[in-house]
């Protein structure tokens, strides 16, 4: 059932970095680094702004890890934009050898479970990282923020955020431990409503989860958390209804970070937040040190991305959405 | 220097599919198949017509190794389509588990390097494929060719073709196989033209490649062919220069899957090919039967790609590259 097992693979850092309304939201003392300013890191565009927080999500990931980024071997990234700009001008200045991922969404997982490959059996000393931007993310995908255009209320908010991880092969240091995972296929909900990413990325969620309890003969009991990213709302509550009615109840231990990291009631975040970024933060900033502590000892994080573009929309596809999981253990 | 082993690596089929232009150019009839009437694929967009030829190309690949989809393990696919749709709703209807790969133009290297890894050790069996497509990225990065916009003489003609290869851990049925390779870095080159990729990607070939050497103890004498893609004249050139000042005499051995698809003299495509399409289509086509015949042992094959968008030049950044190197034998 394709679950990759990756017995060597230790996050031995992770670093987040936030804008100002995630400062504000249920994690915000928990980021490691935000611009409460004006969410610009001081760049003139959104996407230099964007580049610029995975420049210090990874720097100050390799720097907790007590290395240099010369000692990286190889990392793993991306993110939304086109061409996944902000991950290749972010990271150019540390001159790591670079391997670009595309996932949507579901970057954060996908890059955890290529690291953990690559960090178990080539012995690699890897960076994982992502970032998503809210202004450059809506202005392409949707409409510029200055357009105060109205949002529907399945839409979700693109998080201004991002995180960087270090997998080593080696457990000094270890704060938490990838021990297995598997990569997601392909799946079309039938879905073409571009303000409602959660409908259109739980089917995949629910096939990549059900896949993985029927591989490794597992069960919702078996975890402290099945942690999605980033359904909302109502992908989130669609996931549940698919799962249970493959005869798995997820509802005790299911967290989806994008109900983790706004207060969905005060923040006006409508169905949740989403982005590369959104799953980054709330594992980088909450479940990373909730393992290192011992709090929750077992989890699965599903990622989950929406494969589209504006022009695939218009043009009358469907939206399809793929979802990798990793397991991750204290 | 970051030299990855793969010692269970082998090709064990490739397919190649392309449009008009290619199959009347150099390597014409080694394309396994061509939309000779009007590079649609039967489709209404150049973005279907893309994903389609994705979609021939891994199918063909599978069959060609006598499989069937269900008996991949997973995926390693990109292309130049923001988002990477191409690939996405081009292997949507295989259902084989996906990991999306973004390196611009290098990655069909990127992806047999990943391949490579998965293979020798998770011991999957894997598919790796690109695409790209001549109308959807010439009005993604500059002008529809509806337009008939003027080209300057070092721009590059994109290739509308798609190429992959099933990677297998055994070498039952081996057609050439992949020994090593090394990711590369990300380096800017300071230039900003985006009508001369070969000029921003030559310094990043050049690098990976004395990387390559320096780690290995190896130099140019010790391959049969060293081939870039996709480089073209400009590119190709300064390339050599650039090898050639650090010590390394390419000269011999040295080709450009830009200049080896398309008949330059007779066909107006200016400096030569280019797009995740134009390595892809050339290994299938070219090299893999090469290797497989013993016409040639050994080879390196080094993918370059432009990192950049349409927007990013726009406001003002250059456009920094990376190349990745596969080394693969008879």
């Amino acid at each position: 059932m394709g679950i990759i097992k990756t017995p060597s693979s230790y996050i031995i850092s992770a670093y987040s970095v936030g804008g100002t309304l995630e400062k504000h939201g249920l994690i915000g003392d928990l980021i490691d680094r935000c611009d409460e300013k004006d969410d610009t890191f001081g760049k003139d565009t959104w996407e230099k702004s964007e580049s610029e927080m995975q420049r210090l999500a990874a720097l100050g990931a390799i720097e907790s890890a007590g290395l240099d980024p010369g000692s990286v071997d190889v990392a793993f990234s991306g993110d939304l934009l086109n061409q996944c700009i902000a991950s290749s001008h972010g990271l150019m200045s540390l001159g790591i050898p670079s391997c670009g991922l595309f996932g949507a969404c579901s970057t954060c997982a996908e890059s955890m479970l290529v690291a953990a490959v690559f960090s178990s059996f080539v012995k690699n000393t890897v960076l994982a990282s992502t970032s998503s931007h809210n202004c450059s993310a809506e202005r392409q995908f949707r409409f510029p923020v200055e357009y105060a255009a109205l949002r529907t209320p399945t839409s979700q908010w693109t998080v201004t955020g991002s995180a960087a991880f270090v997998v080593s092969p080696s457990d000094k240091g270890a704060r938490a431990r990838i021990v297995e995972g598997t990569f997601g296929r392909i799946v079309d909900s039938g879905t073409d409503d571009l303000n409602n990413m959660g409908a259109a990325m739980a089917p995949a969620a629910a096939d990549t989860l059900i896949r993985y309890f029927a591989g490794s003969g597992k069960g919702p009991s078996d975890f402290d958390r099945i942690v999605t990213g980033d359904l909302g709302m109502e992908g989130s509550s669609l996931f549940r209804e698919l799962v249970s009615a493959n005869g798995y109840d997820v509802l005790g231990a299911h967290k989806d970070c994008g109900l983790e990291i706004y207060d969905i009631e005060r923040q006006d975040v409508h169905s949740g937040g989403s982005g590369c970024g959104c799953s980054a933060v709330v594992m980088a900033a909450k479940y990373i040190g909730m393992l290192e502590r011992g709090e929750i000892k077992d989890m699965l994080f599903v990622g989950t991305g929406a494969l589209m573009n504006a022009m695939s929309v218009g043009q009358g596809n469907t939206i399809p959405a793929v979802a990798h999981l990793v397991r991750l253990t204290s």
